[in-house]
């Protein structure tokens, strides 16, 4: 088969600051999901009598990140979506975390650091210039770094710590992942 | 520690209806990334003589979904979320999938599906009701659908096939999740 793949321009498209909040704010809600998952892992570990800080070291394959980086990652990459598109500085995380409840530590300092914006604050985040070491010298706009980098980057790492905690046992399913909704009775 | 979660209304903060249109162009790149991973999968058999349809039956715990149905399910949340949110009808699709190629021809499938929406198709659907039958009669807006719903089921789906087939051996890495950003000349 041919290959798909078309690369896309979205900041032309329909970019919302207030939807780039919403979102922002649902990576918020699903950090404290994780946090759940954290708690949920220790409480497996006591119920196995085995050392709950195994699951740091865990990964699903030898040459892809450990549980705690991809703690670590989900974390930065909401920190840093919201520091790039606003502008404000982000706080400095070393990633020494060693423990679960380091790892709860950090969840929770990124979330605190969230609850900071407002919606406001990303009202110039769409022309905004994002740029990463990596991409030695190019540069996104806050448009496309927002849809293309940050959010499927923050899915992939949140879920891969989801999934190395569900392979190796600990009792989390899908509402745990998807938290409350906002169901309404029609 | 304390819970955390609270659960969020989204749909007041700052919804915008070309930016659900560019998100979800977004899951149609990534599904393009998934047919190139289904690639990759069928490449890695040949070369280890396996039968590349191994692949649509391993899942990474007992009681999590079969590759086959993760990559279903990342389809048809991409499907419904288009067809909910504009009122559209969905095409149905049987799950019937026991082969590499036939999940090809899926992905392929929910792609060209959603190539036939514009933005302005978009244009109502934060206040669209949704339902499913497992939310026993209770609804939510368009808006708190996509934003707590649909983006997060979509990435963890996709991101369990990808997991499932790196877990498997297959040669695949984060530009091939990714795909094409839209880095520019500063």
């Amino acid at each position: 088969m041919t290959p798909l793949v078309p690369v896309r321009n979205t900041s032309s498209i329909g970019y919302s600051p207030g939807m780039v909040y919403a979102i922002v704010g649902e990576m918020k809600k699903l950090l404290g999901q994780l946090d759940t998952w954290l708690e949920s892992a220790a409480s497996f570990a006591k119920a196995k009598s085995f050392d709950p800080n195994v699951f740091v070291g865990l990964r699903l394959a030898p040459d892809q990140f450990a549980f705690a980086r991809q703690v670590q990652s989900a974390c930065d990459t909401a920190k840093f979506a919201a520091s790039r598109l606003t502008g404000k500085d982000a706080p400095t995380n070393p990633d020494t975390e060693q423990t679960l409840d380091e790892l709860r530590a950090r969840v929770r300092s990124v979330i605190a650091y969230l609850d900071g914006f407002s919606a406001a604050d990303f009202q110039s985040s769409a022309t905004r210039i994002v740029s990463q070491p990596r991409w030695e010298g190019k540069v996104m706009t806050g448009a496309d770094y927002f849809v293309e980098h940050a959010v499927p980057n923050f899915f992939f790492h949140l879920t891969h710590a989801y999934a190395i905690l569900r392979h190796n046992g600990v009792n989390i399913g899908k509402r745990d992942y998807l938290g409350p909704l906002s169901l309404r009775t029609p």
